[in-house]
């Protein structure tokens, strides 16, 4: 069976209404499209979920904060069509912005909280944006599951949340990051990091990880943290936007290592910013 | 069949999960209770509309901007189940606060344009309480149609709004206010006026009706409704909060007549505020 094309909410209804007359699970992909192997395992996590899997592709103006972020934002519908029919996922839903967006809209969905601090504090409306459009696409397809990946933590903590809060009838899975063998979390904005750059990159979650097991053994969590920022930015990174210790349920400021905690970070090289986040 | 009572989402989605699977249509009517006339006729739409009706029991913190107005909202639970029992409405929804906002509840939803004038500029925070819980109802009941008043008809429109703008799967129908024979839209807030205010009260509806028949003969709109407020006063209400033409489908400010239009009301009488609104 092969990928299937959808460009509107309408069809992508008939769509999922049909398999699960079937009696079909239906799990849901969202993506802004520019398919590495990081969303390929979200793909695959679906498929091992459920029996039908939609992956939608959308770059959402909404959560993009820096108009240059938007621009620059690779685009590549072609190459993830034929990505996401070899992988086998059944339907690409990709709506142009007039779908999304009619004249006239003007809804908000905010999450307070969990979405304040770390990216929220540098990336203003960008979760708010995220928090509208997800909502958007998991009312339109009425999927069973939808996957997102952990490297975007605090998304998928702001998605769980709103999920509950608003009572949207899904389950929600997260899905492990998947790296480089170097250890650079996969991204789309890799693509934009010179080969300099890009041999650089790694520092970020290699100095993430020698923190982790720093503070693990006690050092105390605010020195541990100082140290591996200045790390990062003596090998090569331009600036540490932030690189916190949170509770990795919450998101809520730690400042000891106790409860379950996750590291995160966001730091720019190369004018190119990256995010990284690991388990404490 | 008698009315069933249901207080947890999780109880209120197997009803209509069963109830879909027989294939039978299904409408929800929100309400805060106090029950009269006004909001039996919704449960009558939902009958004629649908195979089964749920009528919501919430009185919604969040939408309350004053909390006196929310320690003096009337509750009748009681009387209310056995006005809906013998309606024949088939299920009563009322939830507990921590059913509808748990610990850690943190999501908003704001809509924009058509929440702002009128009673969003007199009651902060009121219309995203409502668009808030509004969302929940639908998304907690997943039923085909929801029933509201053009009583609140900003309110109408901001619902019907955020439905097409989060694509919540539901069809929104208004439906006409219903009256005192004297002409007082129904309203639960009439409770509590003093036996002299309540002679007074229909002034403001018949003084809205004049005024929207002398601009409909083109006197200018301003005049119109600046001597109608006037009216309203000097026949025993205390104040007009706003008086105003609008588009009737976009709420959008009107200086002359032409388009469908809406006049829209609130004023207060007796420490209570009443609104009431009619097509002009």
């Amino acid at each position: 069976m092969s990928l299937h094309i959808v460009r509107t909410v309408a069809d992508l209804r008939a769509v999922v209404s049909a398999w699960h007359r079937e009696g079909l699970r239906v799990a849901l992909v969202p993506t802004m499209g520019a398919l590495h192997d990081g969303h390929m395992s979200l793909v695959k996590a679906g498929l091992d979920r459920a029996d039908r899997v939609i992956v939608t592709l959308f770059v959402n103006p909404k959560q993009f904060n820096n108009p240059r972020d938007l621009d620059l934002y690779p685009r590549t519908e072609t190459e993830d069509a034929l990505k996401l029919s070899e992988a086998g996922a059944h339907v690409l839903f990709a709506p142009g912005i007039d779908e999304m967006y009619p004249h006239g809209f003007s809804t908000r969905v905010i999450v307070e909280g969990v979405s304040e601090g770390l990216c929220g504090a540098y990336r203003p409306g960008h979760f708010e944006g995220v928090a509208t459009v997800v909502s958007k696409l998991l009312l339109q397809a009425g999927a069973d599951c939808a996957i997102f990946g952990e490297k975007d933590y605090q998304q998928l903590l702001i998605i769980k949340r709103l999920v509950r809060d608003l009572d949207i009838p899904v389950e929600i899975v997260g899905s492990a990051t998947i790296r480089e063998e170097d250890g650079l979390a996969m991204s789309s904005r890799n693509q934009r990091l010179s080969p300099e750059a890009r041999n650089i990159a790694p520092v970020l979650h290699r100095e993430m990880v020698l923190a982790a097991q720093t503070i693990r053994s006690g050092e105390p969590v605010a020195e541990a943290l100082a140290k591996a920022a200045e790390k990062i930015v003596a090998q090569g990174y331009d600036k540490v936007e932030y690189l916190e210790m949170r509770g990795a349920e919450t998101l809520a400021p730690l400042d000891t290592f106790g409860e379950p905690a996750r590291l995160l970070a966001a730091a720019w090289l190369d004018d190119v910013r990256l995010i990284d986040n690991i388990a404490v």
